[in-house]
């Protein structure tokens, strides 16, 4: 088979890996990389929570390696993602830009999430330029490895958008689906469908074995030895999904966790990392590879215990614009350039990710488009700690501005947790707790008088301010009005209730990977 | 004045002090302590709770000190207090023994909190022994500095329980008390009354300055630079009280952080440990003193954010059985002998901070009473890390056993945060926090079928399990049978509604301290 399937063929493998490594490493002994564009590898969670890392406190303390990278890099408290649901979030890393702006959001009723779930249409516009596409202008090879999310049409995927290689899924790894009315989830490798989950590549519900995570690890140690050899500064877009539920490990690390299946599943991402990390040294390329690692939107409670990790401190949980909807734990790593053990207060978010990976390439920002993402270069190098101070971060639910951050404060002008129907069905993106008029089943304005929280004594935002409200509000206020001011929002391009964007699954999702190839391993 | 009052004053004492330390040091070079008996430092820090460090979350990460200290030893995650409440906590530390056990309860309605306000006459039983008084079959020099809390009438101060120095107060520094009939809380330099708060030992309550947690710094350096010379092993039980409302620092730290005046207060004892810590190396004693952090109860949230730390992930705070009212921060540091950068997940407590300190002197512990702690050290020197993996913990709340957790199961036999009544004063343990049928206004007895949660997955207990419920419970009934057939109650001694054992305080607040000495500086 193309890939080990089994425990013992994992560890076979990486012994074949690590001796290749060695031949490739004493090749290039003495030809160290080009600094000005270094190889950028992002490593993106799939509903990964702030507090499930050792460094942000998770109780089990089961991450070594990741709480090592931070210890060795820069460690971002105060990091989010830009939206607080999968496909926005992803779709504004890879444009720079907010879902309201690069349409991947739904109008279909006041302050909706959406992604792109089998039955959607909808995906990327082909309007948006995504980070693959500006890096090649310095000769960039570019991967994705794992979730796309980012539309399953033929010509929403990643080879269309830049991308050089994909190995993963366009969906999220839901099933399985075992009528015929309901396929699963395709699995590719660049253009071809190469199996389906549940079927070539398995994923146990009962025990929740899976070897994904070691698939897509050797897929990312196949690609970066391609471009050593190539000499070909590269992007990595590592997009695993194993904490996304329903949650997975490999037979090694099920059962080792504190925490049960979800801790196993973050074992293994934290294991991956780290010999992602030993490589990057071992071949020779870490000071030459800046690595950021995140994730994608908050823990989803909702999930229940088993299936959900931890927003630590934090207020609510994915689909919710609270801090456990959208504050995602974050390390930014590039031995000789970033220096070890540091902590960086300053907000930023996935955006950043983008015009920061332009910066670094030395590739100048599409003039055409209005960006979100701010480059962190000045931060992270610390050239000018102070530069990107005063940004805001801004928590939408479709085109909806429910909060803002600025410094410490967070004002809220729209609040809302689920609404009362899907609670009552058992859904709750708050578990255990609650802030009256806050984590509410309705939708609460409070546009005239926003609430407004204090994140530095109060991260949990469960004291609304008083004493310096009109301080706060008058120097949130402006930023607010010039960002409402100058923002132009896209077509909508997840609009379920549109016939246009929505059709009859059952037929698209057999159709279309076979448009593509129908033979597969 | 005796203290340094101002702050360059505070400056030129620590200037003086390296002076001196330097002389000192020199004169010990070569002469390596009686690992055998190694001196014994006890940092109790007052309402501290487990996500105020950095290490265990909290998202200023403004504890480098502590943080370097877990990194130097062995960071405890499941470390727990005696007891929800101070005095009870503070007792069960110093007895090695559950309050239930040494007297520090209450018995005048189900389940409450007693601790030792000004208004009580009680005090810790004379039939009670503490660490310092067997700390003394080793030649032991012990100093308690801060907050004793274990009773105010002379016959129980630390001084005739075992202590040879003392600086601090019996109670909480509540205040100021500007009336005749209620005098603000007495400060004593061994068995001196030398002052009181707010009057001779400022807290400015508007501003927050005060500079006690600089000399409760300096009375420990005094003590450890005496014992140093006296060449005696010693044991320094440090308690500052800078965390517990009114929550106060001295003009270096206020304004400094960015979780306001309480932010200030943990910066300052962060920074204290850390030159405490380092006098230690300086003085060429650290491989030779044991030096143990802790908290005596959870945060203490119905402070309000302006007056309290965060409990991180878990349920509630100070006052409460939850896991935010005992879960405490805790690291152990003694470079030599703890190895560095380690985790424990061992369950552990206050109380065994006793049986340890013992161990550690040399001394065999009291044969005729019961103890509850146990001697930690095949954990902490890694002898035999398994010994005590199957011991439980328990929660008690006045002589009721709320709940009980053995591995990573807690029962819960009853829950309550608190009164209606309480509650409808705008007092809450669980502000922002619900769990349906748990969090709740009155007493609720699961004793039939206790609520089981499973820490691990859900350290935030949230959600009750039932999949395993019966093989968990069946591994923690043997456990509870055990404690409640070989518990023998002593007589409470906190029960605020005797006559016997409350009295018309104005009079003993102020005719106590003056038993002592009339005269103070």
């Amino acid at each position: 088979s193309y890939y080990c399937s089994t425990e013992m063929a994992v560890v076979l493998c990486s012994q074949t890996l690590i001796l290749f490594w060695a031949i490739i490493c004493c090749a290039l002994t003495g030809k160290p990389g080009n600094v000005l564009s270094p190889n950028i590898i992002i490593l993106l969670m799939d509903d990964m929570g702030w507090g499930d890392l050792g460094v942000f406190g998770q109780p089990s303390k089961e991450t070594p390696n990741l709480d090592a990278m931070a210890a060795q890099g820069m460690l971002f408290p105060n990091f989010y993602s830009a939206n607080p649901l999968c496909s926005p979030s992803r779709a504004a890393l890879l444009t720079g830009r907010l879902p309201v702006r690069n349409g991947f959001y739904t109008t279909n009723a006041h302050a909706r999430n959406a992604y792109t779930p089998q039955e959607i249409v909808g995906g990327i516009s082909k309007d948006e330029i995504l980070l693959p596409q500006m890096l090649k202008k310095k000769g960039y090879a570019s991967k994705i490895v794992g979730k796309w999310h980012l539309g399953h049409r033929p010509q929403y995927l990643p080879l269309e958008k830049g991308f050089d290689e994909w190995f993963g899924a366009p969906n999220c790894h839901f099933g399985p689906y075992n009528n015929s009315f309901r396929p699963n989830i395709p699995v590719y490798k660049n253009r071809e469908m190469v199996g389906r989950f549940y079927e070539e590549f398995q994923i146990d519900r009962k025990t929740g074995e899976s070897n994904l995570t070691q698939i897509y690890l050797e897929e990312a140690f196949d690609f970066i030895l391609d471009q050593i050899e190539m000499q070909r500064p590269f992007f990595l877009y590592w997009a695993a999904d194993a904490t996304h539920a329903p949650v997975y490990a490999s037979k090694p690390f099920l059962g080792k966790s504190q925490r049960g299946r979800y801790g196993d599943a973050v074992m293994e991402l934290d294991d991956s990392i780290g010999r992602l990390l030993k490589a990057l040294r071992f071949l020779n390329i870490e000071n030459n590879t800046f690595v950021f690692f995140t994730s994608d939107n908050g823990a989803a409670l909702s999930s229940g215990p088993h299936e959900s990790g931890s927003n630590g401190p934090f207020l609510c949980g994915k689909e919710t614009t609270f801090e456990g909807g959208m504050r995602e734990p974050a390390i930014a790593w590039w031995p000789g350039h970033i220096k070890e053990g540091t902590v960086s207060f300053q907000l930023a978010n996935v955006m950043d990710l983008f015009t920061t990976s332009l910066a670094l390439a030395g590739v100048s920002p599409p003039n055409d488009t209005t960006l979100d993402g701010l480059n962190l270069t000045p931060v992270l190098l610390n050239q000018d700690p102070g530069a990107l101070q005063n940004r805001p971060i801004f928590y939408y639910r479709g085109n909806e501005l429910m909060a803002v951050r600025l410094g410490q404060y967070k004002a809220h002008y729209w609040t809302w947790s689920n609404s009362w129907k899907q609670f009552k069905t058992g859904i709750n993106f708050c578990p255990g707790q609650e802030v009256p008029g806050v984590t509410t089943h309705e939708q609460k304005e409070h546009t005239m008088q926003p609430i407004i929280f204090h994140l530095g004594r109060d991260p949990g935002e469960k004291f609304p301010i008083r004493l310096e409200y009109q301080d706060a509000l008058s120097r949130i206020s402006p930023v607010v009005e010039q960002h409402k001011k100058t923002l132009t929002p896209s077509v909508p391009q997840l609009n379920m209730c549109d016939v246009a964007v929505m059709v009859r699954f059952s037929l698209h999702q057999y159709i279309y990977p076979f448009l593509s190839k129908h033979n597969f391993k």
